[in-house]
């Protein structure tokens, strides 16, 4: 820290991405991008948008905003896109948010939250999953703030079904609620379809699972308009041109090739499903996800232990050394070819073990 | 604004944006882009990525630290990119400025400072231009804020010489200076040679002007290792892959065309000279500009009344529709064959004035 550093930041503690490396080639399980390039339409775009590059990008990303609210069934007033989802989170935040909104959300979910939360200085609450990892729905229920929750859940890839979400919307009238649909597209149920119902919900959702565009920067939000305009002031008070061309083209290509998206999703539940199976043969806990990752630890390999003999193989995955979670693992959902190659590993890694 | 919208915004004013028309083409003098291509070589590695966007982007940009910190002639530990310009220069607000630390920049200048200034409720200062609308240097010398000086200065185009940078910055010692360099590659001083001398300086570039690549979404600060560690826990905990894979090779692209880049630059200075000549020769008073855009008075013809009658004819200029500006049109230098187009149409203008 400089001494130039304001103090209202001293004590924030940044988010840590997972290890992104260079040079040696993993397998890479860590980061739950997908396996599958993205679809050809997105890369054509993007790269015939690369001769375009000396105009800004459109601030208001009409040709994206049109495409998408055609292929998710919303108005063009009712969806925003940011640089990732990571920004609609932390406008969220900064929107919805203050000492007499507090944030709430579970102890275990995505790491980004509690950041998000001190980075803005609101007060949040972390309210304790189930001993099974699943979100006790009865402890948000009327709970009078605003709340985060990711649905699928992670790490857990624990799903709640539709009607649980209405639930909570519908019991805090007056706050919102973020639904953090990150993982939804493979097997959850989205919320998108109650945004017109209930003007208290925000959807977010990201490219970067189930589109294969990770390396692109998109995320979006739906709402009713009025949340969304109130996201824009902040987006227009923050970086206007905040999506570039590139990325804008990517995802109108990876919108509209709608075949090659539900394809990959098909692939990673059924990669998903196997490898649980496996897994669990080989005497895994495994959480049952609706995420293109699975949650797992053994009884007699500590979680540490396996992400690093897993390393020393060449395979990341991604370990988070706190408790209740040090004996798991998340294991992002590769390819058929990967997930079995990771399997074969583990068994050599437990019949070596003393 | 929702019933949702935390108070704490209700007062924000956010930025706005010049047009970015879609549909109707015309002569696009209104956002100071270049009227270049981006690098041939730019344009070859961001599509390239394209075909890799599934992975995530480097959070570290590593590949584009160490090319910018060899032909930057800094360390890497020195530079820190981001999602555009606007990007860092809200970064500089949040970790620099505070109540006990506010913010004093000119009144006339980019307009986004004070909505900066505003989102991040930081107290802040404007301090009038002299009436030829140059900084008088003497206003901030010792002057005990953190400071915000685009160098040269929007929309006037108007440079001051490194040895008032260096004042400014040796007499507020224990305040961070940042000068906004958007506009340096058109003839102005850079101050990046100062940063290892006063570890209160921070500069901040963009990739937006004279390297053509507005649309890429891509800028960057430098200064002692010290503040950009600070900018660094801002950008991990708000957006951590803030730049996209194909942006962070049209990047390396750009920084590492060399010649394209000398080219182009020295094109804009000829065209901006003939220009200014041209506008002056027509009864207009010209600032003298360092900058890819001069701004332009007419005694006869209100500011106003030229920017619309120009859009009528094809040419968008960007109007400023606020006291003292409201006289003048800044106007971004095109190709020499834009430029004459705009001359011929400003003289059709002025002769069938009344």
């Amino acid at each position: 820290m400089s001494r130039f550093f304001s103090e209202k930041y001293a004590a924030l503690t940044p988010y840590t991405p997972g290890e992104q490396p260079k040079g040696q080639t993993y397998i890479k399980l860590n980061t739950n991008e997908s396996p599958f390039p993205p679809s050809a339409r997105a890369q054509k775009l993007a790269a015939a948008e690369a001769t375009r590059l000396e105009l800004y990008s459109d601030p208001e990303c009409r040709d994206l905003v049109s495409a998408a609210a055609e292929i998710l069934g919303v108005g063009a007033d009712e969806i925003l896109f940011t640089n990732g989802s990571d920004e609609i989170l932390n406008f969220a935040f900064m929107a919805f948010c203050d000492k007499e909104h507090p944030a709430v959300f579970p102890d275990i979910t995505y790491g980004f939250y509690p950041v998000f939360a001190e980075l803005n200085h609101i007060p949040y609450t972390q309210i304790p999953l189930n001993p099974d990892f699943t979100i006790n729905v009865g402890d948000y229920i009327g709970v009078g703030k605003t709340v985060f929750i990711a649905n699928p859940n992670a790490p857990t890839g624990i799903a709640l079904p539709l009607s649980d979400i209405e639930r909570i919307v519908r019991s805090n009238p007056d706050n919102v609620v973020v639904i953090d649909e990150a993982y939804v597209d493979f097997g959850a149920e989205s919320a998108v379809g109650l945004t017109r119902k209930y003007d208290n919900l925000l959807v977010t959702q990201t490219f970067s699972k189930s589109r294969s565009l990770a390396g692109a920067r998109l995320g979006f939000g739906i709402g009713s308009p009025s949340l969304i305009r109130d996201l824009n002031t902040i987006k227009y008070s923050t970086n206007p041109y905040n999506v570039n061309r590139m990325t804008m083209a990517a995802g109108i290509g990876a919108l509209t090739d709608r075949e090659y998206f539900a394809k990959n999703c098909r692939a990673i539940e059924e990669t998903r499903a196997w490898t649980s199976d496996e897994l669990r043969a080989l005497g895994f806990t495994v959480l049952d996800s609706k995420a293109n990752f699975v949650f797992a630890a053994h009884d007699r390999l500590p979680g540490k232990e396996l992400y690093l003999k897993l390393k020393e193989n060449g395979i990341l995955v991604r370990h988070f050394d706190s408790a209740p979670l040090t004996n798991f693992n998340r294991i992002s959902i590769g390819t058929t070819e990967q997930m079995q190659t990771l399997i074969n590993t583990i068994k050599k890694i437990l019949e070596d073990m003393p």
